[in-house]
């Protein structure tokens, strides 16, 4: 039996989740795996409900799980709120309270969806590569983050902090990963002006003696935000700090067409891991049934390779996802003009029947 | 008499100021104006001949001149060095010692290159925008940027620091500039993580109150790194703090197919101004008359514009670099296969022909 912690979050987060549970129950249906789901509540509805964006109940079960799925967090009704008591403070806790340290986002290109980038189809054909961003340090959490007064002059800062340790725990990671893939590691920094760039880059060239058969290449992060639109298909495994991680891996979406179509695995030191889909709570088409749930199904086959060692099971979901694809069916996220436009709902189905 | 600084620096940039040089040579001459060029030292040749990577004399000249026309800083030679003799470090001084808070980069559509751009046409026919980037604070120039040890543990720390003032400061200039042009203000921060984005985001919005004819609207950073990706024609004014302007802004270079092309001015809160390609100093390329003067040239063309009021002048220019890629001209960069590939003197000569 494995145990899934379900945190769906706010806007689309519900639809997607719900969608990705439904595809996790047919394949244990397939496979005879017993899987069993227990709900938490996190970001804005947890405010509201619960006074904070992570209840510790919520914590406690995730980490009682063998992984969590969680859905999205935000949206405008909290946006005023003061610091902690903001959705996206449940998503930066929950991350640091389970050690999820690395999180891997993987960008595949989908011959079908060719279309719907606005790449043009020669630049990302085949393009197949991996961001790992670090997700528990850098400018996301450094201290001091703070306003304050300074000779009568309002002033604010906010800080990039590492221990050396964490840089090497995230790099050694990257090259791992890249040992079993195409053995390239670009590490983006920016080194030319960054401090903790400098010592990035230091701790990459230490990492990478212990793995020979891995090539090792620095990037500048403005460099590696055009190079990721310029030729794409040059990236392996790309390792990078927390905020740069962020930035780029939104912007590599767009190789597929879609935020819809990109899943995430987070995983910590020593407990169960985090998988999301990258996209936000798209509080527009919140309720709607709108969303694209593909993003979360292929959050959840990473779950099975990654959390359950199930690597059958997450290959036909992958499978079964792209043969929809192939077969023309869409959300609106991924539709072209004269496309027939599916629901979440309706997509879900089509994906489950392929399975 | 207009008394021009020239700082070549290293690598191509040498090659492109004095295309740019040549190009203003001739407006003179066709327009009666008299420039008048003194040449300084910066970055990695400053280091090798001065031991410093910004000498005194040479910011003492830049200080005394009307404007200064900036190559490219840096190379492999000097990547090494202890960060206080880097080619970059010279950059920064010269940014942070003249006040050049406000630094802009023109993102322009040209028809003629829409194959060089790895964007689909639609995407970016039309598209048309200026990048503010905030240039003399935040990530780049906080304290403390240092290495230390804490609890026996070497850690490393960056700050992005703000005076409330500074921001205030770069946000009113870019709704002064979105006056004049369509409008519009987008204000990129990560306000649903850094505390100095929210100050940011507080500041935009009392400024908005000021220019009631432009409209704001506030974007997250990873969004806008996928937004210049997927649909550029939304945006008209952007405005960012330091290290996001870096990312954002070479990202957008893809628009126009090549960082080759993109200019850029460096105004300063009461001297004068510098302006520079935003390109880097392409090493590779350097010393064998490959590299694309274009930006370079573009950048000599704000500089008559915003600096001297010469507006008639800039246009010339900016109507010669339009009508030489119209004719199919083209350096290596930009380039598809079977154009016929012009060096950097030829393609001097090419738009000093069309003045
Ligand atoms: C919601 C936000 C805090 C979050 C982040 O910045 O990490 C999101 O953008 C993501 O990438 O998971
Ligand atoms: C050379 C480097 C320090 C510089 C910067 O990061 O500002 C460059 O990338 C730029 O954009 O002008």
């Amino acid at each position: 039996m494995y145990r899934i912690a379900i945190l769906q979050g706010d806007g689309i987060g519900k639809e997607v989740t719900k969608g990705a549970v439904n595809i996790l129950q047919a394949i244990g249906d397939r496979f005879g795996h017993t899987f069993h789901f227990s709900y938490g509540l996190i970001g804005g509805e947890a405010i509201d409900r619960e006074g904070t964006p992570l209840p510790e109940q919520t914590l406690h079960m995730c980490k009682q799980s063998d992984a969590v799925l969680l859905g999205a967090v935000g949206g405008p009704k909290w946006d005023n709120n003061p610091p902690h008591l903001r959705p996206e403070k449940g998503l930066l806790q929950i991350r640091k309270e389970m050690n999820l340290f690395a999180n891997i986002r993987p960008v595949t290109f989908y011959a079908s969806l060719a279309a719907s980038s606005p790449l043009k189809p020669h630049v990302i054909e085949g393009a197949d590569f991996v961001i790992v961003r670090e997700l528990t340090g850098g400018l996301y959490f450094g201290k001091p983050s703070e306003r304050r007064v300074e000779k009568g002059e309002e002033v604010v800062v906010d800080t990039l902090f590492y221990k050396r340790a964490e840089i090497e725990r995230i790099i050694t990671f990257a090259f791992m990963l890249a040992q079993k893939r195409k053995k390239k590691v670009t590490s983006v920094d920016k080194a030319n002006v960054l401090e903790s760039s400098r010592m990035w880059r230091e701790v990459a060239e230490q990492v990478a003696k212990r793995f020979p058969d891995v090539q090792l290449e620095h990037m500048l992060v403005d460099n590696a935000a055009m190079q990721l639109v310029r030729s794409p298909k040059q990236f392996d495994v790309i390792v990078t700090e927390n905020m740069f991680g962020d930035i780029l891996s939104d912007e590599a979406s767009m190789l597929t067409g879609s935020l819809g179509m990109l899943p995430s695995a987070s995983l910590s030191v020593d407990g169960p891991a985090l998988y999301e889909p990258i996209h936000g709570s798209a509080p527009d088409i919140a309720g709607k049934n709108k969303a694209n749930p593909l993003a979360t199904i292929l959050s959840a086959a990473m779950m099975l390779r990654l959390s359950f060692g199930l690597t059958e099971e997450a290959d036909v979901i992958e499978r079964a996802v792209k043969q929809v694809l192939n077969a023309g069916y869409r959300t609106a996220d991924i539709a072209q003009h004269g496309d027939f436009v599916l629901s979440t709902t309706e997509m879900v189905e089509k994906v489950k029947y392929a399975i």
